[in-house]
């Protein structure tokens, strides 16, 4: 059964009817909008468009992961706000000849994610288009915190990384070359680049904790400490003997004859989350220290500056 | 100049660039959300996608014209709830040839129909896209009152409807048909198909005086009533005879031969409101009253009952 044979109305029932509402929703779906919760007078936005083809694939991701996938990546960006995310909307284009448990899937994907956190769907909006487009929106609550910026490094933070790098990249490397190998720590990196698992709750906790400056680590570390420099006006130093890299990610890396820190530095969709904090604040064991802001400008790894653009520029 | 020449960071720059920032938004665009006011604690959220092809043309429609229109029906969602807009966030896909007159068209298009409701752009994603894309969600402030939902509708209250009705749908026959002649009439039928006009201070207002029920017409006057007839659990009665048909849909009906009640009952995209009040509230002269809510369901005109899809099922 696909969604032309259930009709716009049965969609729309169809996915609402798999979305319980959590307790920051106050209308959800099924008016002309909805009415959530912001205890703090101020709600944190957060915007993003998934694209068949270019931002996942039906024949490598089910709808139950994209749907994560997709959820993840707008809860994280609140969550790297210093914010506890309390609902998303979504827009979605999806094909007349979409079987049914795909879409049921998708839906079951974005409530899971939603559910980590505590948040849930509370509305949105269904069309038909050729491949599926997925437009989610993440609301959060500050919960009377100062948002943390990407302004806010000064020279004497230590930089800090916390959750996953380098498993996203090293999954879609594997997925390009071919189906990978059976082997657990393959099954991992491809599982996370299907589904990544940001590291929610240390996005507020940071904020606690007094971290300077915070992001979602999307389009890879270094480019993304790139727009912490330049937001700041500083200069990042990274110590690459600081990473572990995670076992996972090195035997990908083997594999398929990669160097596992070119991921861990360059891969984005993990959704890790980098802060600066004083140097003096103790860090929780999740947060590794890979370095420090100085005066100046730019990214710094291996004595070298990293362009704008990440590795591109890098070599 | 296209996009493809300025790339990712460039577009963003560009965009962001010619979007001022309303008092409502605690900080725009750049970070990895956006923050805005929510006075009264709580967040009226809606969200729309937008498919070139599908809901616009783009050699029917300038990027001005579809921007103005892609704001335009979000904000209406948020009015429709008796609330004030305060701001949308934007997830926009775009081909690498897009023209970036197009693309600046398009932004000052979001700007200024914000503008109407004292709203801006807080914030958005960009990404690459064989077609236009757009992904509008848009944000507001119920100051203090009670959201008005679909589901307040009861026997004795009037319906009354106040905006544009029929406009689009008459502007959307001509450019079918062909150019149209060159009469005022049928040049503001074919501006209203690309740009709808929604009469957002009456969302507020109406909620201050009382309404029982409200919602945006987007899919048409029938359909859309039907909405708060099943949701209400009532019958909505409508007076074909109480519909002042606007003189330029009427012009354009003469001119294409059609019936100018049909498209004020069945076209969508005007965008006005519909509501129902207490047979007592004295309605400002910019509403009309066209019907009655009694007991039982369905929608009812011409002593007909209307089909669940509205002008389909009608005939």
């Amino acid at each position: 059964m696909t969604v032309g044979d259930l009709g716009e109305f049965g969609v729309v029932n169809r996915i609402t009817g798999r979305l319980p509402q959590g307790a920051a929703v106050i209308l959800g779906p099924g008016d002309d909008a909805a009415v959530v919760a912001a205890p703090d007078r101020r709600v944190v936005v957060s915007t993003d468009l998934l694209l068949e083809g270019r931002h996942f694939r039906r024949d490598w991701s089910g709808g139950y992961d994209v749907g994560r996938k997709a959820a993840a990546q707008n809860l994280a960006d609140v969550a790297a706000m210093g914010a506890v995310p309390t609902s998303i909307v979504v827009g979605l284009g999806i094909p007349a000849d979409l079987p049914l448990t795909w879409l049921d899937e998708l839906t079951d994907g974005f409530r899971d994610e939603c559910a980590v956190v505590g948040a849930s769907v509370a509305g949105g909006d269904v069309t038909r288009c050729d491949q599926v487009v997925i437009g989610v929106t993440a609301l959060g609550d500050l919960e009377g915190r100062a948002p943390v910026l990407r302004s806010g490094a000064r020279p004497g933070h230590v930089v800090a990384v916390t959750g996953r790098l380098g498993y996203a990249a090293a999954g879609w490397a594997l997925l390009e070359k071919g189906p990978p190998a059976g082997s657990a720590a393959l099954e991992e990196v491809v599982a996370a680049h299907r589904r990544p698992s940001p590291p929610y709750t240390m996005g507020p906790r940071a904020a606690e904790l007094g971290a300077g400056a915070m992001l979602d680590v999307s389009d890879g570390l270094l480019q993304d400490l790139g727009h912490v420099a330049e937001a700041s006006g500083v200069r990042i130093e990274l110590d690459p003997q600081a990473f572990a890299v995670a076992e996972p990610v090195a035997v990908a890396a083997k594999e398929v004859g990669a160097d596992p820190l070119e991921w861990v530095l360059t891969g984005g969709e993990d959704h890790a989350l980098a802060a600066v904090f004083p140097a003096e604040v103790r860090l929780p064991e999740s947060w590794q220290v890979v370095g420090r802001v100085v005066e100046g400008s730019g990214v710094v790894v291996y004595g070298r500056e990293v362009g704008r653009r990440g590795w591109d520029h890098f070599e």
